[in-house]
């Protein structure tokens, strides 16, 4: 292999995105290069205001307002394509392309627009164009459909794929807010531009809906062809509705294809899901995708679906696919230096400690039906200063015993352990008590 | 590159995944091979019994009792290693990674009990071990954290591992069955072994939980450092408190990493599950898995965790990266040869009719309100044979006027489209009528 050891990356554009994986770059550019065994040479960052305040620093020496001295760079191999629009990003992605350069890119629009012209630099030049940051952004699904799942046909992909359709669903569902407030406050929580309207007229979920069903089934939905509606006209009495008859209101890109007729539909609207669908458990300006795969059944992937860092692990992702391909190495979790790399990781990790692992925890307990039982109990729990939250004691009538059921607020395994022991040695504790812990994410 | 044009595959073991792979690989063979750019040859099964019946026929020249002719024979690049066990299967899996191969393997409990000397045998002999199968079936969450999320460090991996603890916790906790009547049903559904040992107390989450555990940290987690706990003792009394408080419980596997205290841990236990949490709405024999990652936030697979179509669908996705790698294609998805299938494929596809899109339909009417106009409004839908399933009128007091919200059964769109040309032309009809889809995954 004569591939580059040093592997130059350039960034066009310095937008959430740009400066997500501008940071993020840098911070685990050790780790990364083990792990590829290459150097990364963060060489070049175009933007259009050298002088604007950002939240990420970039020496000045690395920026330009010239994309081309990013494109044209012989020695950039990897250009991130995060400016957005189809003119200039346009020009640019062909550009890096036909240089037979490879292009991670988060614009839906471009590709959705111009998918065939992209792919035919791709295979006259050798380049590659990658894009798992387009769709539902740190959701892994385009990885998914292309590599994971590539034993499966899909007869229904559905998504939600619009944080911003769904942040103002979901204020609307759960907590009654009109259209106007919602997306009001969405744009003040900036899930919204200034001017909505690709995001809440279906414009941007039907970019997304249509580089899936290209994925999944090599054909680009004509607009004409398609449904694309928005959510302006949703009110509360559609609210009302879908919460009397079990239905959360969603905005859903579909797209079913019948393997048998020789069929395929796409379309992106807004919908009535039945609550038992994991869809209708996907909330706020999160995005959620189910694939329906003849031979995997139904998986679904949830997550961000936008926003700076989020988006950024997917450009991320790609790039690395990226340099792994470059270099020879096709598996890039599992390559020799990745395994090496995994290795001097594990020996900066020690397991916990008992003091170290921290959750609530809830216990049953059966009890000798006496008095002065419970005291004798909840003094132990004090004892050692271990709250409780929550109790729901039962007698069980001629039986002689009780059960009481309770939660605690969170304490270390090694604490709750001293309370267990002791609550063990108390002649009213009837059975070993059964305990659960309680799974609190944030703790 | 001198890669071989033809690759030869070879399967060890023919119980219900080494079937599914088996029929799968066989029905997308043409397909596999366009978008690979290679011959597929399935050459060899080793399997127990010649003579037994089996759902899928395989050819009686291609079976052998015999595993050491499906790793010997030189024709053979990839060995799918689908006998389970950790002595046999471990000779068969080292000879084979010794002679250069590519291992793929559903074997949760080799991995991670001989974890290290496989690996080893990767390292030194240039071959490949892959092993997306041996967690959560069909859901790609190997690919996942190796390669689609690769710019993450994980605090927190938390999953459904098991689906036999699943499916019994899920029929304790909505259908108030008994620990010992769940576990039986299991047993006659198929999900649970005549011994559920492995199952219920929680050694096959602790495998899966350790494989995920060391992929993300680089450590393989001892067994008397980890904290393993089935569901033997889940009682009514925990079902009613868990409910009662807005959890659901459930077997999760945990595995916590403090990046600045330098631990992880790695926890299997049943627990009470916030209903908030989507982990709490993973139902039945599915599996979930949430990774929080520093960069993308918290993303959720969930599908199916077991059963043979599910987990040969991931031993067939290891299977094409492995003959991406072969063959020097890192993008198996994107190479020339792909993107020329994905082409093809989609001249095999047009868009659906208006009459080929069917689902149920929901419609808010504002209605004149006066004597007659319901009338005139079902006739319509019943000259057009639409029926409808729920129907709910608000009157608008000293307005004039009404709302009618109603849902229909499937229907079709060009259907659908008529329905409403006519209802718009009604002059008791005040407004553009609001008609939402009703998301069905059945129609």
């Amino acid at each position: 292999m004569t591939a580059p050891r040093t592997i130059g990356i350039g960034i066009l554009g310095l937008g959430t995105v740009g400066q997500g994986v501008w940071k993020h770059l840098t911070e685990k550019q050790t780790d990364l290069e083990s792990r590829l065994g290459v150097k990364l040479d963060l060489r070049r960052v175009a933007v259009r205001d050298l002088k604007k305040k950002r939240a990420v620093k970039v020496p000045s020496t690395k920026t330009t307002r010239d994309p081309l001295e990013v494109v044209d760079d012989p020695k950039v191999h990897v250009v991130c394509e995060l400016i957005g629009g189809t003119t200039i990003a346009r020009e640019l992605t062909l550009r890096a392309l036909r240089a037979g350069k490879v292009v991670v890119s988060a614009n839906k629009a471009l590709l959705c627009q111009h998918g065939p012209e992209i792919f035919d630099a791709v295979r006259r030049h050798g380049g590659q164009f990658l894009f798992e940051a387009s769709v539902a952004g740190g959701i892994p699904i385009i990885k998914a459909i292309r590599e994971g799942l590539v034993a499966n046909r899909f007869e229904l992909i559905v998504g939600i794929l619009n944080g911003t359709c769904n942040h103002i669903l979901t204020r609307m569902g759960e907590d009654s807010l009109s259209f106007a407030d919602a997306l009001k406050e969405a744009q003040q929580l900036g899930y919204a531009e200034t001017d909505p309207t690709l995001d809440i007229d279906g414009i941007d979920a039907f970019h997304k809906a249509s580089i899936l069903a290209w994925l999944a089934h090599g054909k680009w939905a004509p607009r004409a062809r398609t449904l694309v509606e928005g959510i302006r006209n949703i009110g509360p009495a559609d609210i009302d509705f879908a919460r009397r008859f079990g239905f959360a209101l969603k905005h859903l890109a579909v797209i079913r294809r019948d393997f048998k007729a020789g069929w395929m539909t796409v379309g992106v609207y807004p919908a009535l899901v039945p609550n038992r669908d994991i869809l209708a458990r996907v909330s706020g300006v999160n995005n959620g995708i189910t694939l329906r795969g003849d031979v995997v059944g139904a998986t679904t992937l949830t997550g961000r679906g936008a926003g700076g860092d989020a988006t950024a692990s997917a450009v991320i992702g790609d790039i690395v696919d990226a340099i792994a391909a470059l270099t020879g190495a096709a598996n890039p979790g599992l390559s020799a230096e990745s395994l090496a790399a995994r290795e001097q990781l594990g020996r900066q990790v020690r397991m916990a400690n008992l003091d170290e692992i921290v959750s609530p925890f809830y216990l049953r307990l059966s009890l000798l039906d006496k008095a002065g039982v419970s005291e004798g109990i909840y003094r132990i729990f004090s004892k050692h200063k271990v709250s409780i939250a929550r109790v729901i004691q039962y007698e069980h009538p001629n039986q002689g015993r009780g059960t009481v059921t309770l939660s605690t607020y969170p304490v270390n395994e090694a604490k709750m352990s001293k309370v267990l022991t002791e609550l063990r040695r108390l002649k009213t504790v009837l059975e070993e008590p059964v305990v659960l812990r309680i799974f609190s994410p944030e703790s």
